[in-house]
């Protein structure tokens, strides 16, 4: 990146988001453009009076204490139209122009389950979260949560434990990680996933950054799984969040007796899918990948066509290098020139997609397509 | 009745329902006209060899054996197009012609909730039962299962608590009870509902018997709750009947770990209701009969139309007592003359279908008719 101050200028626009770009024509704004707007122009666009000051008027301070932060192993901003912007969470109506993010901002770009739930689970609550991520993990998934105690840091665990990434979205800037707790869980999966905030440095953990928070959990997933839930739980915003941006709902069902299940309940009765095991999750992934999200990422529109065309060449590649005869991810770096990790990651899409079939012994083969 | 001979011949012809009866030009025959007919015309009626000649041979000594069993205590034959028929079962396609019955006649067309499951549930899953059928019974809707032990008979057991009505539906005559452990119970059923079955005496329990009496306990009723199930559950098939059939299918959820909510979360998964409180049940079914079924009562099929207009007048009768001030059940024995019991059920029937509404302190007004 060239200079990073004008992102940082638009960063501490907190309200500002893509759907601010759009405009009636059906084009799209620059972001970077916005600077030179006036004040007039930036209210016309929906724009409050915080947003346009910050804009107008930068906080030079503030702005340096990023560029300190952003000087630090491993930190990376990622903006809007970036190669590394994750095609996701470019979907959704509110994306933040602006990601701070500490760890492989590649990780922000794989197929990802959220994980979220209550911070006072119970024991098998706890259990069930890690059960799964690791699970999920271990097929190549990566687990997104919010890094809370409870739930959150218990599916964090699972993904490390199954030796896959995982991603914690903070509701406050990366130079403070919230809850103090969980401190060297943060470093850990800075060092096996990414730490990601829309939110500049000296932000505190206040209050309303949360539902703010969720929408970018939700936004980064193909899903959302919420483990246990009382009714007021911060996680069920998240499971609305991902409804509406039209992710899938996952829950995990309780004894009617549990205050912690009745969340959960809640969610299935208004149409998410109740899952007992992993492999539930994956069999509902495979549908819905393969009739649009990911498969239909080719057709994106120019501000999110992020993966561009060299990635479509190295699926091409795998495709062909792949036969109705089962083969080996060996092989198949053999065959293509292809690194075996991309290929691994790949072929998690491709399945997902209904294109490609595992079979016994870690081999994989082409299917026909689905109608 | 005048002689039941002719009704409990074909009552041994084990094969023969009501959808026998229908014509391809739209009209229906007569029961009892069969009798009459030759064999080459009850073949081209879809009636199978063992049929057929229990209706051209009757066996004379078994009709003697239900003849006998007949003039004991509070027994009855009711039969298709009787006033006594109980309504939502005429409305399956395989209604039995003939049902045997032990108690009291009109349980059967009291509004029924049937419970069913697992016959080794766990002591949670027993006091489940126990506690939605008292509750429910409590509130006037007959709780109706198959007098099994485990589930069934914790519902049974939890409507005579809650001093309501509770339907048996036995799979085999009910000269003999089964299983021997509910013979007790069988009796009590017989004191407070009615004990129920298609079977002539004779029958044994024999393990074909089960899915066809299943739909009889699916048809009585309304809806069906599972409470616990295996995934090998006879259950599941009650539960698979009574949405055949256009009932409403409800059920309990519990823990993934649990192989006795597999049955039920597969259910939810199929579409049944998850319900975690008695209340739950109230709210879908209010919501059901305001639609549909019970309001759709006068508007039945000449086969179907067993409650005749005697009922619909005592209805007429009650509503025109019932104004928008709230009246108590004492109040509108007196304005109506009607009897204290059939106010309060019919009452349960309006406040289901969505034309009355309860009030405080057991009062009851109307309410206008939703859209």
């Amino acid at each position: 990146m060239d200079d990073p101050k004008p992102w940082l200028t638009l960063a501490r626009a907190q309200s500002l988001h893509a759907g601010h770009l759009r405009r009636p024509d059906g084009s799209t704004l620059e972001p970077l453009a916005l600077l030179g707007d006036s004040r007039a122009a930036l209210a016309g666009l929906g724009l409050g009076e915080a947003s346009i000051e910050a804009i107008r008027n930068p906080a030079a301070e503030a702005i340096a204490a990023d560029e300190r932060w952003l000087a630090g192993p491993a930190r990376q901003l990622v903006t809007w139209g970036s190669p590394d912007y994750p095609a996701l969470l470019a979907m959704i109506e509110d994306a933040p122009l602006v990601l701070f993010v500490e760890g492989d901002v590649a990780a922000l770009s794989q197929p990802q389950l959220a994980i979220v739930g209550s911070r006072n689970p119970t024991a098998i609550g706890r259990d069930t979260a890690t059960q799964f991520a690791r699970h999920l993990a271990t097929a190549g998934l990566a687990i997104t949560s919010g890094l809370a105690l409870g739930i959150d840091a218990a599916a964090h665990r699972g993904a490390l434990a199954g030796r896959g990434s995982t991603i914690a979205v903070l509701g406050c800037g990366l130079d403070r990680i919230y809850p103090r707790e969980n401190t060297e869980l943060a470093r850990e999966v800075a060092a096996n996933g990414a730490l990601v905030s829309d939110l500049p440095t000296g932000n505190a953990p206040l209050k309303h950054n949360f539902p703010r928070r969720n929408r970018l959990i939700s936004g980064l997933a193909v899903g959302t799984l919420v483990v246990e839930a009382a009714l007021q739980s911060g996680s069920l915003i998240t499971a609305r969040l991902a409804g509406d941006q039209g992710r899938e709902v996952f829950a995990i069902p309780g004894s009617i007796h549990s205050p912690l299940s009745r969340g959960c309940h809640r969610l299935i009765r208004q149409g998410a899918k109740l899952v007992e095991s992993a492999d539930d999750i994956f069999m509902e992934l495979g549908a819905l990948l393969a009739g649009s999200r990911l498969a239909a990422r080719p057709e994106a529109t120019d501000a999110q066509e992020v993966s561009g065309p060299a990635l479509d060449k190295d699926y091409e590649i795998l495709l062909d290098a792949l036969g109705f005869e089962p083969a080996g991810v060996d092989t198949l770096v053999a065959r293509t020139g292809l690194k075996a990790e991309a290929i691994a990651s790949m072929l998690l899409i491709l399945e997902l997609d209904g294109r490609v079939a595992q079979q016994p012994g870690g081999l994989f083969c082409r299917r026909l397509p689905r109608k």
